[in-house]
């Protein structure tokens, strides 16, 4: 698992910066090896926040692309709450994808796969989750999608 | 809680077959005791999905029907991860329902009764759970209702 | 942690009773030192529930206000799971936070701020907590907000 920066690099992805707590919650909380990722929003590697609407103004393939963008956020949280050490890594075990949905888009799936699949490349049989996935009317700040997780780790 | 075969037919159901993993994330991830069941989506025994949106074109009885076959996969999900072992539930811990919604109905309540009851009845004072239940404006495939579930089990 | 009732009250506020099970699901549940909180309405000291929909017939203020009695009542919560023995509260591990919201409202987290607020003012470095905040169209009976949490405790 200390390889994850590699197999990114192939992927063509780096890994972003962990975004700063901006009020009285955190991106992270580490409970007895249960780690909690706040929910991360698509934010891109030129910091932009990918922003739409499935069903409306943007495609599944889009949606999926906005969905990797909050994985990698993802990843970034981990990151910084282990201080790079990837080996403590012992699992993700679930993700919860959000999808900003007009009523008659169904397939919200489709999109979370794009954060699924990420984790799932990135950290091998350790990266393979439980998962929800919804449809919402909206996200903050306008964004497509909103993924929150929870991993496991060791000491 | 071995009797729940006992109880479901009583009931005149029975556990469906436990559905595969259908990409980069798994039906449910053990994890020290607690078993984390991905989103189960209202399959009936006749392998048909129950699409509808509360509010709308179906009533809180069939939305309750809805989340009932939801619970009966996540219990299959459970045997399925048990390996049928189904003394080893120590409890269900938590459920998520999400109930297609218009922005006009409130009753998400009584449609997720639908699960907490079948879960409640299956398993006795096991089976009760903490909960929250929301409505959001669609689901994959059109799924009328989807619930997610957390419970502990012993080794 | 023993004066959260000397916070609360420097804020006006009082703990409010916590409402007791309502069905075959319950307010809480401990698990081997995780405690999970139902998702909480805002009803406020006078027992009236907060109606309303974001970017519809509430503003912001409002909306974090209604977050405010949901974290009130998951306080609450955690003082009936607790016996009152407050100092068993290790910390407020995550909120989950569903605004009744329109599809062009996207300032959810301003909303849910009420919550986080509320949670960190009261239980200080303990309270800070992982947290998602989506829209979603409807809630239970009109709430504007709904809260869920997880709690980690001590024996």
């Amino acid at each position: 698992m200390t390889d994850i920066f590699a197999r990114l690099s192939e992927m063509g992805l780096a890994l972003p910066k962990a975004a700063a707590p901006a009020a009285n919650y955190v991106p992270y909380v580490l409970d007895r090896g249960t780690l909690y990722i706040s929910g991360q929003l698509p934010i891109g590697p030129d910091g932009a926040l990918i922003r739409g609407r499935l069903g409306d103004d943007m495609d599944v393939e889009a949606g999926a692309a906005a969905a990797r963008a909050c994985a990698l956020n993802i990843l970034a949280q981990v990151g910084a709450a282990l201080s790079g050490e990837w080996a403590c890594v012992a699992r993700c075990v679930k993700l919860g994808g959000f999808v900003a949905s007009t009523p008659d888009f169904t397939k919200q799936p489709l999109v979370v796969n794009g954060a699924s699949d990420l984790i799932a490349t990135v950290l091998g049989e350790a990266g393979k989750h439980a998962r929800a996935a919804v449809g919402v009317p909206a996200l903050p700040l306008g964004a497509a999608v909103e993924v929150e997780a929870v991993f496991a780790v060791r000491a």
